[in-house]
């Protein structure tokens, strides 16, 4: 008896970890790279602060949106998305505050890079 | 009375979200660029695996270690690190486990770029 409870609590652990890979294995990871005008970097911080306050708020399927800036350099910005699938990922572009965002915007970047990625590992925890 | 308990409320919002912003202002967020030997990458991500692996685990100031690499070109890694503060940042260069993971990987990685950075905006739920 002892031995089945073990054996079903053992097969269900693996069934969680399973589970647990397989949804980290559909996550999409993508980096972007951007120049904004300098002379307009401000507002445009400000444009993607509400758009990723909204993005997080709003979406179930966008789990990480980090930017920040280089040190010495606030016109050149690096971004790091993670989105839980490729629908999420795709309903995010459709999103209104999304498209507000690139229209508020479109007159501020001077490029934008996009880096897909295989994600290795990622690890964090809550704070 | 109610006011008084109104007034009080707020005040303790306004507290714990002040308190929130300077605890993200001490944060230090860094990215990193490395290329590794394309014979050694299996070898390289397992070793990187079990660094972060354990650094989350075990270190309190270690908040985020996300590991990615460019989507067709395994040997093109990048990290995207969140320390609590500048000492947990110094107490991570010193842990057994960086340690480790500096002397395994020594003769795989071919380039190392870190880049410094100011946080914009760091947005991420629990999943």
């Amino acid at each position: 008896m002892k031995l089945a409870v073990l054996v079903g609590l053992s097969l269900m652990t693996f069934l969680v970890v399973r589970r647990g890979y397989s949804q980290q294995d559909d996550r999409i990871v993508r980096l972007a790279e951007l120049k904004i005008d300098p002379a307009q970097v401000e507002a445009y911080k400000s444009a993607l602060e509400e758009e990723i306050e909204a993005s997080i708020r709003i979406e179930p399927g966008v789990l990480t949106l980090y930017a920040v800036s280089v040190k010495g350099h606030p016109d050149q910005v690096r971004l790091f998305e993670i989105y839980r699938d490729a629908a999420s990922y795709q309903a995010h572009l459709q999103s209104a505050h999304f498209k507000k965002y690139k229209q508020q915007t479109e007159g501020m970047v001077k490029s934008l890079k996009l880096v897909e990625t295989d994600p290795i590992a990622l690890g964090s925890k809550s704070r």
